[in-house]
């Protein structure tokens, strides 16, 4: 029955918030502000141990990891369609978001917060610059999905309904202004990323979060 | 129609590869030998651009990641039940599986492989023990379900089947020795993972691949 969803602006909790809008259903948004470190207050830790967004609770039921939040919210909102029926459709749509949450993802977390990969300043600082890089590559391959997508005349990357790779990419593709990368030099992902972010749910989720798409602030 | 699987030795290729040998299809097991480099030869990128095991190919159909592939094996082989049919039990175990393949699969990766995150030897060796320790806690977590399952009377970790979750946490507990961690010293898990061992499938995907569940070595 009752909905909640634990948020960080700009976090990777912006999947789940932003597909959570386009299904209409009432739900509490409730934020969590990772600046001031309340993911590791006793608070948030006992909903989520791991001291982690996103963090969906559906009555008594709580759930954490965005494959599965998603793969939840598509069960439950089937007549979203947001991730496609027939297996194989299936299978491509999970292979890119398992993808993109175990790869492209961690990759971003070591730029943003090395300091969960290693101690020492001088380490930390080599994990940003190497990883910025190693970022950039992955959006160009989300890039080349883009271009599929658009030589194929197919609107959303996961096929004919908005999903979790079309909001998931607008995600990845934001963060890039952190690491230096700028977002307008992926032309075609720049473009859907755009028209994502119109969608009235999308719309509405980067409201709430005062989002801004291009951080990227030239050298 | 025809199954193959690229698989290495002892890597994670083994999560697949031991689930298809528990459903008896007849496929193609196709070794990658990651030491000599052959995942970044020509031949294995035409099939992988990413240069990864595991790669599935069912006929004409190339499937890459472990979620997917392994959701597309529970779709294939649904008599094998791999995965609950019922949203809020098949939700938990995909939580815990994107867990696994997200967090404490990259993990290990920082101490095997430090090179894809950093690029100086003094930053390398500081990944290596920095992420040894983390991924000992991350194996105490998977202690933790593994005497949560026991408890209740469960037989796998995911509910009443062999499942993902049993063959990913023998892989991971099996990392361990590499990273310097006696497995022996997480109790209900190395009891599980010897009992998944000799589950018929398991016991050939081991077989071909000749591991030693134990791999640690006192200092
Ligand atoms: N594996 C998790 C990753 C979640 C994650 O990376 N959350 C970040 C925000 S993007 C977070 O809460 N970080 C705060 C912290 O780790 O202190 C998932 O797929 O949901
Ligand atoms: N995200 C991939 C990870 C696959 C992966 O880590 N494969 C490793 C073996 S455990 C590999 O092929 N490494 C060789 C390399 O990266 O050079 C998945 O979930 O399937």
């Amino acid at each position: 029955m009752s909905l909640k969803l634990y948020f960080a602006p700009g976090a990777c909790s912006f999947v789940p918030h932003s597909l959570l809008e386009t299904t209409g259903a009432p739900f509490e948004p409730v934020m969590v502000k990772l600046h001031k470190g309340e993911q590791n207050e006793a608070a948030f830790k006992a909903i989520n141990p791991r001291g982690q967004v996103p963090v969906l609770v559906d009555g008594d039921e709580v759930i954490t990891q965005i494959p599965a939040i998603l793969q939840y919210l598509d069960a439950k909102f089937p007549e979203q369609q947001f991730l496609p029926r027939e297996t194989l459709a299936r299978t491509r749509v999970l292979e890119t978001l398992a993808w993109m949450n175990n790869t492209v993802h961690p990759t971003f977390t070591h730029v943003f917060m090395p300091q969960k990969y290693a101690g020492s300043p001088e380490a930390q600082a080599e994990l940003k610059s190497f990883n910025a890089r190693v970022y950039a590559g992955y959006l160009g391959e989300i890039e080349a999905l883009a271009q599929r997508a658009a030589a194929r005349g197919q609107s959303w990357l996961g096929g004919e309904r908005l999903g979790p790779l079309d909001v998931y990419a607008l995600t990845l593709l934001r963060w890039g202004g952190f690491a230096g990368i700028d977002p307008t030099g992926f032309q075609a992902l720049w473009a859907h990323v755009q028209k994502v972010a119109q969608q009235p749910g999308v719309a509405r989720a980067i409201e709430r979060e005062r989002l801004q798409l291009n951080l990227y602030k030239a050298a």
